[in-house]
């Protein structure tokens, strides 16, 4: 199996994933949820057809000009279709649509086809102020898809599904562009034709698409081979209320500020990205994964150092803590799992067969003389083929009476323990407040030569009020990533979740210059509203 | 000899380089000056202190509110100093100061010490109109230091000569923090006491700065190694007549747009970049250069996009093209020089032993099998150590009557011959409408998995009307590179003379951002005025 064997797939409203392939809690795990006092709750969700959605407030003008843009057969106020464009995949946001709140619902899901058509769709909606929400992977974790409806005359959800070609293919240059709405298993079957890969595999790689992974500015699990999709990024289209920006002349140049970057992470916030122009690289010829075992998370996380500043670098890297290998969620009955401690590390190579060798061997000296002790293929195999799987495993645990949810942040290697002791702490004390036990998980994964992102998974048993119950953990999460100076996102993004805590981090006057490049793109401030961009104080 | 081991030197004010080694020209250069037409000019360029001034500008509350902040003795209005910080080191800039022109001299030149005296002498500027040219290295070469006098109440250059510490150095995370003062040999001597090195090697290095690098968004020598400076840069401080801009919780994230990589290239027009957090990395080992030949340019280009996609990449890689390696400036007797055609490579390694023979090997595989001969460690030495050098000839060519200037571009591999190609013709051609016989040499300087970047040097006889004569030829260039599609430029930058260009490269939408970002940071206008931001239409 590799990724571009995955089948594209349309998820359920509110479970993730293939919806034939569901995940169920291996029985191992009864014993781990009575520990957390979880218990099952009384009722389980809403069905998708009986939860209500207020009146469709779209008037009758912004109906037809929409229709006479993209077809009335592409603009849609059906029932089902505002429920799976409402909001995306955070665990409060499931929590909600469970729950049987759709209130953050479009009125309706346009569907465009062309670059010009989402040119004409902003036009109008600027005109007559319709809320925007950029539409592709839906698949954001951070309230990306959340649009304050504040004065607007209805929000429609534009989802760019049908814009889902891969328009060239530079061989020689090694590039191609791909429109905005192909999804992750598909970009890579159409590159594979010319030989191809884009080796961007978030774990949100099943529903995730090319436009999202470029507005969210994405970082996929091969990050350390292939880069983060900012650094894939060569050119892109982004159309806007006031018309084109096209960027992108060269790899790149000295000619002024770099704006591709202005617009990687902008979130639907500045534009809509039509298409991007990415490099890729040739299908790897090999992949071999490999486990590792270290004796604390300090000296794995040395080792991973060792290897991002001197080098070499496996595909992949990672590193669990001892918490998160004793749980193992996604392999339950390894050989590390409820061992006598230790912290599961992941080494991935893939290249031709003569640099998966060179680097396995130089990556492997530098992983031993640094204390770790190799595990063999089968943990980093089982890696490599669940790695798409443990977010399946939310869903259950919801069913369960879990709180289950992740946050992420990065920093310098100097300040990593520090961080993450803060963070940890700020959880735990947060939900011991409410009364509750938390389970906080923790790897490394994604390294650079300066520093590596925290990657935190929480459990716990829900309250009566889940949803305040996580807030108030973030909450605390946020200050002390915020205190210890870290960035409070490094591959989640802003959203509206993080808004606040992004306006801190930048300061005052950088957040003015925000505002006013959305003002100049979108004067009307139809994009994406409440996302991102920090409110004037 | 290492980059660390130069002397930090005043330049003469229109002589390129050390002043205690200036360049004599070959004896074998009288032949090719004689077959381009060259005669000397009648009168030889204006001492300093004979070049006129005009009057001081800067009105009496604004020179007593400058020296109260930074204090009497750091403001100076001398003919020295005047004349010093007129515009950079193009050739037309030294064209006309040599003439006796200058006219763009600042009214003062302005010496803080501190971030916060920056943001006190903004606000200051900022209230009483005078612009203000941020000043480090000074060694602009595309009129990044010739400001728009407009409706100003005078002109200030501000000095960041006396920001000149490296605050602080993180041997964990291998980060660096330099002020802006800095210049290159400097910050390698700070660097090195650590056991670091920045590994950023433009041709300017003896005389450009770190704030230069930052504001200007240079590429090193060694780019294909280390980096570009963009991409070394973790974090900045920028002070704006606004307040202060802080960027950098982390290496990389998803919080947003990157605006470190707005104000990276934005050449002193946004704010003052005050000090640079970069990354750092171990002083190399060893290092060894070597030459390779192949017969033809595009082999060559093949062999260095073969390095840049597949690997390995040397820390240093170039190629000259027929032209230029038959001339071969810096070193008119090597075994190329004048022989049966043919292009000089340089490919450099830096690292640890280890690591230069494992990639030296690996990499001289690749170039051998794209059909590259080895010439050794000689003319690879030779570049190294005289690659500072080139530069010091243009001074006794511009004594002899030669017209000699250089700028470059940089393009995807697929459009790498076609825009060779069509800007040696534009060149070419726009001389000969002026009767000069033009010599336009080439090489890459700097490559990427998806293109590379063109350096053009040019030669020929000058005519009564030099600067004009390369007006009309470097027109002709960019308009070639636009019509190319290419940037127009891969590390020089915009400045005045590209601005234009720039503006038709970003286009209307994009120059609309930038112009509001600047509004945002600097509402009086008085940073850098004319430079880089394109005017509204």
């Amino acid at each position: 199996m590799t990724e571009s064997d995955l089948p594209v797939v349309e998820f359920h409203p509110y479970r993730w994933g293939d919806p034939t392939a569901p995940a169920e809690l291996p029985d191992a795990a009864a014993g781990a949820l009575q520990a957390l006092g979880v218990t099952t709750p009384e009722r389980g969700p809403f069905k998708v057809d009986e939860i209500p959605l207020a009146q469709v407030a779209l008037g009758e003008q912004a109906q037809s000009e929409l229709e006479s843009i993209v077809g009335a057969e592409h603009v849609t106020s059906e029932h089902a279709a505002r429920v799976a464009h409402t909001r995306g995949w955070s665990t409060p946001d499931l929590l909600k649509i469970r729950a049987g709140d759709a209130s953050d619902a479009p009125d309706a899901v346009v569907y465009p086809e062309t670059h010009d058509e989402v040119l004409a769709v902003l036009e109008v909606c600027s005109r007559l102020r319709v809320a925007v929400v950029p539409y592709s992977g839906g698949t954001s974790v951070v309230g990306g898809l959340a649009p304050a409806r504040d004065w607007f005359a209805g929000v429609i959800a534009l989802d760019m599904g049908r814009l889902n070609q891969l328009v060239n293919v530079d061989p020689v240059s090694r590039t191609a562009t791909l429109q905005s709405g192909v999804r992750g298993p598909e970009a890579e079957r159409l590159l594979r034709e010319h030989g191809f890969t884009l080796g961007h595999f978030p774990q949100s790689y099943e529903g995730a698409s090319i436009g999202g992974y470029a507005a969210a500015r994405s970082a996929g699990q091969a990050s350390a081979g292939f880069g983060r999709f900012d650094e894939m990024v060569v050119g892109l289209e982004l159309a806007t209320p006031r018309g084109t920006v096209s960027l992108g002349s060269a790899p790149m140049s000295a000619a002024g500020p770099d704006l591709r970057q202005l617009v990687l992470g902008s979130e639907g916030t500045l534009g809509v990205i039509t298409s991007v122009t990415v490099r890729v690289r040739p299908v790897p010829e090999q992949r071999v994964y490999e486990g590792w075992r270290f004796e604390s998370f300090s000296e794995g996380a040395a080792a991973l150092r060792a290897l991002a500043q001197d080098g070499p670098l496996p595909t992949v890297v990672r590193l669990s803590d001892e918490a998160e290998t004793a749980v193992n969620l996604t392999d339950p009955g390894s050989a590390l799992s409820g061992g006598p401690g230790g912290c599961l590390a992941i080494a991935g190579y893939e290249g031709t067969a003569a640099d998966v060798t060179a680097r396995r061997a130089a990556a492997s000296a530098v992983l031993t003389a640094s204390g770790g002790t190799t595990l063999g293929t089968e943990p980093g195999e089982k890696w490599r083929t669940g790695r798409y799987r443990a977010p399946y495993l939310r869903d259950p645990l919801l069913d369960a009476g879990v709180l289950v949810e992740t946050l992420e942040t990065v920093t310098f290697w100097s300040n990593l323990d520090t961080l993450k002791e803060a963070v940890t702490t700020a959880i735990t004390e947060a939900l011991g407040e409410q009364g509750v036990q938390g389970l906080v998980l923790c790897h490394i994964s994604h390294v650079y030569e300066t520093g590596a992102s925290l990657y935190f998974t929480v459990a716990c048993a829900q309250t009566t009020d889940p949803i305040g119950e996580w807030r108030r953990a973030k909450e605390a999460a946020n200050r002390a990533i915020r205190e210890c100076g870290a960035a409070i996102s490094h591959h989640h993004g802003v959203g509206t979740d993080h808004r606040e805590t992004y306006g801190e981090e930048i300061g005052p006057l950088a957040s003015d210059v925000l505002r006013e490049v959305k003002r100049t793109l979108d004067p009307a401030g139809v994009l994406n509203p409440g996302v991102l961009i920090p409110a004037a104080s």
